[in-house]
């Protein structure tokens, strides 16, 4: 763990084991407030109102908060366990729409069920105890791989442009685009990290800031709309961005705000990393043209976070969670398992036709 | 008058003449709230402190400011008089360093006196107030003359975005970014205009959605990051912004995002235009290189406007409050006189050396 980050945890389940202990992230930077669920209700509304958020962690509070649910069941009857069990993990799953992390957290948990028909409720909740764990170590260890694969990458020193909150909070330990940064913290590759704020919901100001900094990195904060002086000036060596949900194409879903910094990047011939486990790879979704992009209430921009009002009583306003870049302008798509697209990034953009096929090597890694 | 704004005066002289009356635009859009400068002192901190901004809203302001300054002179020797008038000039031009309009005004304010060598100092006290007064009136006879030359190249329903705001409220009954949209609105183009929050001081949410809507035009709010999304769904069909200060060889100085406003248009090969008065042009200046950039404090982007800190105590931040957009990434920059570097935006873009000489264009027009 790294240092200035111990005692800040995500997601855990509370000590009797009876609800899901998170950090509430809407209340960060001010105050580390914990807090505790106990019913679907309350965890679908931490989801939904981004108490907790990232897509790993939705991931594991969705997992966690099953189980926690499991316990719950009275009904002995496996079918009548099985079916309200199934109920909940809908329930949950349509708390956010995009990150593909959610429902695979989901169904491997109801998968539980399939692969032990035999066991009984009681033998299922522990065994959905024990998968909901198993998720999120294995995501910590996810998360320390990329961080390896994505620094054997970086020059001691560099300057690094990222978007949103991709960090400890956002997933478990490390972090997934944040990861190379901590490595490369504790190996003294003293890296100048810049954090875009990320409007609406300044996860970069509130949460990536907060963390580096805790953490003691060199962070330095900025205005959405400044990355591109930043830049022009030389400052930025690499984009590092974490992401909600990767097509079969290689096209990425992340946080609004990703694909023009993707388009910056290429005009600047910056390269542009994109890093998450390949849970994140949704094989069934052919292209980002097919994700869904959660469009969200307009308070967002206009209100939320301000002591005044900040824009004209009732206007129109587009507010997009999500956006998805093109595998065109990714330099690599960083997991645990291997880098995807790596290329020399000139030569790809003058050649799009020369990539190799995204679902083809992902298949080759994952056999 | 646009109807809808007809109340709404962004700088004007106070009914005694012994002030400069302005809307505080930092309390929009909340109050519509004006207030009296009658010191140096209080016009250079309504300035500075952006409760009167835009470039050629500064401008009058500083003009008008002088020559409240000026009827407080009590010297009748010329020499002490031109003296003290300099002084002030001086001080109210280092309120902002970026805008050229404020330095122009205050310029052309003070050759009133070596135009006029044998007048006496009342005579100039007189002739102070008039040139003030023509400044707003050339200004407002030249955004009604930039609109109409942008009009002339844009159709009806077009998607228009803009960022930070060139209208009204920045400088003087229609604006210039602003300009064609209203010219548009009295002719039923049915305009649909998009408007960039425009962090950090949401000049676009708090002033051009304000102003727009107030004047009845179908105008949607986004974040600055939003703006790849909406160009890719097609949108956008032309992307209109003001200017700060032009260079020589057509770089354009303007409010932070402007730049890689300007790079994602030409990615999507959408039109940019950059709307001002011939005054923004600063043949003085060779290229967007030469131009200070104003850096302003940390707090505007932390803490100013929000009910809660919104990113950790002490963090490091870059605040630009401009950048600058080479001119091979702009379609034309249009004045009250004419239009510079009109050409087929995808010939220019793969033909940079095709571009003929701003400056000598400029000159041409001139003459």
């Amino acid at each position: 763990m790294i240092a200035g980050l111990a005692d800040l945890q995500t997601v855990r389940f509370s000590e009797e084991g009876d609800g899901v202990v998170i950090l509430d992230q809407t209340q960060l930077p001010e105050r580390e407030v914990y807090v505790t669920l106990r019913t679907a209700e309350e965890i679908w509304e931490a989801i939904y109102r981004l108490k907790v958020r990232g897509a790993p962690a939705i991931g594991i509070a969705a997992a966690y908060g099953l189980s926690v649910c499991a316990e719950q069941i009275t009904a002995t009857e496996k079918g009548i366990f099985a079916q309200k069990l199934r109920e909940v993990a809908r329930y949950l799953s349509g708390s956010r729409p995009t990150a593909v992390n959610l429902s695979a957290a989901l169904d491997r948990m109801l998968s539980v069920l399939d692969v032990h028909p035999d066991s009984t409720c009681e033998a299922w909740k522990k065994m959905l105890r024990h998968e909901a764990t198993k998720i999120r170590e294995e995501d910590a260890m996810a998360c320390r791989m990329i961080g390896e694969r994505m620094l054997d990458r970086l020059r001691p020193g560099m300057g690094i442009l990222t978007h949103c909150n991709a960090g400890h909070l956002a997933v478990s330990e490390l972090g997934t685009a944040l990861s190379p940064i901590y490595l490369g913290q504790e190996r003294g590759y003293g890296f100048r990290v810049y954090a875009d704020e990320t409007r609406p919901l300044l996860q970069g100001a509130r949460l990536t800031a907060y963390e580096l900094r805790k953490a003691g990195v060199d962070v330095t904060l900025i205005c959405d709309n400044m990355a591109a002086s930043l830049m022009r000036k030389g400052c930025v060596d690499a984009v590092i961005v974490g992401c909600d949900r990767v097509a079969a194409n290689g096209d990425v879903a992340n946080k609004i705000g990703t694909f023009g910094l993707a388009i910056l990047a290429h005009h600047f011939g910056i390269p542009f990393y994109v890093l998450g486990p390949t849970s994140t790879i949704d094989m069934s979704c052919p292209t980002g043209e097919a994700i869904v992009i959660e469009e969200r209430a307009a308070e967002e921009v206009t209100e939320m976070w301000y002591a005044h009002r900040m824009a004209p009583e009732g206007i129109s306003v587009y507010n997009p969670a999500f956006d998805v870049t093109p595998h065109e302008l990714i330099t690599a798509v960083i997991t645990e398992k291997g880098a995807f697209y790596e290329k020399i990034i000139s030569e790809s953009f003058a050649n799009p036709e020369t990539i190799s096929n995204f679902a083809a090597q992902f298949e080759d890694i994952n056999n």
